[in-house]
């Protein structure tokens, strides 16, 4: 019996997606990852800022402090993105489901000590949270760059799984009285609280959430 | 040294919080857990949809089948569930953060095998996706449930983390000619989309995400 890959996805097959055009597509749109790895036979799962620079995935956040504990020249690490894209409400309890875009990707995880990159890795933070950012605020300085943990996630072995349109009912249950459909989910933005100290104009970037 | 517990939050302590009630408010408001477990020494980190009851949660997911394999009287997990409420914009980047509200659950899962159980989990899922909506679809029968897979993860410790409110800029920082201030984030609903073969009215369950 063949052993199955790590990153093949076990369910519902026609959802999955291997190559990297669709899986990076998914992780461009978001910046938030789960991240498991584990300390003995303990998983952990920490939610964790991230941007993707090619084929890694830079990981920020208060897992950093227990992973380098950890970590020497790499902890195997799992980090999963997930975007909800509505509701899916069928005719039978058994086909509700939801309409999402996920990824799953399988690689190692080390520190990243360089100054350079750390400071790089800080801009791309706040541009994958909102793009135009980072030239509207001040680069850090070196005390800033020291009390950064950054983590530097290869990327080995990714699927993405994709679930859209309506809901899939069985032929029997068509005559039902009950309503079937989608209800989209999205997220979206309020009106920006500036600070009480900030008496500035909105800045290009947080306008262009609303211009869309 | 004393040993750390496995949820003692590592960084920002003043974000942590210990008592269920805070914890359980965020997993009560949300519906998509990333779930975290081992085989061997590799991590995986997989979406799974969730219902709280009591000190448990009720785990439906296509990791589902890949537990169920590991699985024997209980297999160790991390269930981990995030809400992103808002971008907080510093004037430097090293201040830039995300409000959040998010829950490390550690504990084990084990299948449901009691069909009943199965039946009450069920209508569970339905109704933390959408309250109100079990009675508004049928219910499994036979074939459904045996083809179901249920987890019961037994909560055994749990940590919250919440970061809210505004930007928390340096004093040195405060002159800079840079905005500072909070964008908040939510899921919002788009108009729903009938199934082709449905003309029946929408149902109250759907109505009410429409008019809060």
């Amino acid at each position: 019996m063949k052993t199955k890959a790590r990153h093949e996805v076990q369910r519902i097959k026609d959802r999955a997606h291997y190559d990297r055009e669709t899986a990076y597509s998914i992780l461009d749109a978001a910046f938030l990852a789960h991240v498991g790895f584990n300390t003995g036979s303990q998983p952990f799962v920490i939610p964790m800022l991230y941007v993707r620079r090619d084929d890694t995935l830079l990981l920020h956040g208060s897992i950093a402090s227990r992973l380098l504990k950890a970590v020497g020249g790499g902890i195997d690490a799992c980090a999963t993105v997930t975007i909800v894209d509505g509701l899916v409400l069928a005719r039978s309890h058994f086909h509700h489901s939801v309409n999402y875009r996920s990824v799953v990707a399988f690689g190692k995880a080390q520190p990243i000590l360089d100054t350079d990159e750390k400071n790089a890795a800080l801009k791309h933070f706040v541009e994958a949270m909102l793009p135009g950012r980072a030239v509207e605020s001040r680069a850090p300085d070196k005390n800033e760059l020291a009390a950064t943990s950054v983590l530097r996630f290869d990327i080995e072995d990714i699927s993405a799984k994709i679930r859209s349109g309506g809901a899939k009912d069985d032929k029997a249950d068509l005559t039902l009285p009950h309503w079937a459909g989608v209800v989209p989910m999205k997220t979206t933005y309020a009106t920006p609280i500036p600070s009480e100290d900030c008496s500035l104009a909105m800045p290009e970037s947080v306008r262009r959430l609303f211009n869309t």
